[in-house]
């Protein structure tokens, strides 16, 4: 899902980029026809996947799927895109921004975490800590794209720095200023600790070190 | 899904259409990025559909997904548009172009039947005859599209008439001629009316009209 998103969001009617992760857009290599098709057929293939003949209990797969069409579509990834694209030029007020945020990016790093959590039995407490987790790791994600799109360079990003300020699209730059932008980032990786803390999960080092991560990386 | 399939085929880096249904095109009134979004979240909301809280059992849904996103996706009509954009002034024997029909239009048509069938007890035998009944069916309404293109009015069929040939697309009736394309159309309404006959099933008669329907339509 997020493979197709990144291929949709790179043709020319969206944000019409060239590079994505260090190489040619999918259209720029195969023609905007192909990279359309080969996103919509991602799409249905997560579907796929999640559905396989055997292995994984029936009950187990529709709750997937469920969780993943959700996170994905209109109230989710492609909704957040299409307020998003609606926001161009308009000055968003930071909650504004981040409803928007929740959708485009925070709803599908959400549902990675809840349906790993699906596959586990865990308790309703679990599962709000869990949801709360993977509410601030979106929001932080996103926060940092935005740092890194005006401070990063392009070599490092694998990506067209400096693109939202070109398009004059509002980040959580625009709207705070990198110091409480970057202070933003911190506040919001606290919250993922704390979250993952009264969890109760006997062991969530690994969810704390991907909120660390998604917090320091350099792209 | 198929709704969703329209939106993108109509853009302009696909079949750049402005008209469907009688109506302007999603791209032409919302502009390119929204119909793209717009598509992506149709093909989503097909998977939350079939993933209801309530109501319909765990495994049903998992059946129902598993069926949809392997007619909608690579193996299927995803996979089959790619084979079709590559055959543009390609002269494709029969034989392909069956193949291409099958994955483009005859999937999605498949699965609507056996997903419908998929909700029901049905004997191995009945899902076989079901499954060729949809095959048949998707084979015949590809047929009677490409006859329509080159002998219904734009008027008549809602969306604009002739864009094969001007494509420069191979078409049932570019590879058999208008005739042979007429008596295929009807050969193919009747296997399918043959494979009702042989499913089994108490009361098949609103499949046998669709059947019908799908060659005798003028639009």
């Amino acid at each position: 899902i997020h493979a197709y998103s990144l291929v949709h969001d790179d043709m020319p009617c969206m944000d019409n980029d060239v590079l994505r992760r260090g190489k040619p857009t999918v259209h720029v290599k195969f023609g905007e026809a192909q990279a359309m098709l080969a996103g919509d057929a991602m799409q249905a293939l997560a579907f796929e996947v999640l559905t396989p003949e055997h292995g994984v209990p029936a009950a187990l797969q529709a709750r997937l799927c469920s969780l993943l069409a959700r996170s994905a579509g209109h109230a989710g990834m492609a909704g957040g895109q299409a307020i998003d694209l609606a926001s161009v030029g308009q000055p968003l007020a930071e909650q504004q921004l981040r409803d928007m945020h929740r959708r485009k990016t925070g709803a599908l790093l959400q549902a990675s975490v809840l349906m790993g959590a699906a596959c586990g039995p865990v308790s309703p407490a679990a599962w709000n800590a869990l949801a709360a987790y993977g509410d601030a790791l979106g929001l932080a994600f996103q926060v940092v794209d935005d740092i890194l799109d005006v401070t990063a360079p392009s070599e490092t990003l694998g990506k067209t720095a400096g693109k939202d300020l070109d398009n004059n699209k509002p980040t959580y730059v625009s709207v705070l200023g990198l110091e409480r932008a970057r202070a933003h980032a911190l506040e919001l990786c606290a919250q993922a600790h704390a979250a993952l803390a009264r969890s109760g999960l006997a062991d969530s080092s690994a969810l704390a070190l991907l909120a660390d991560k998604v917090v320091q990386r350099d792209n």
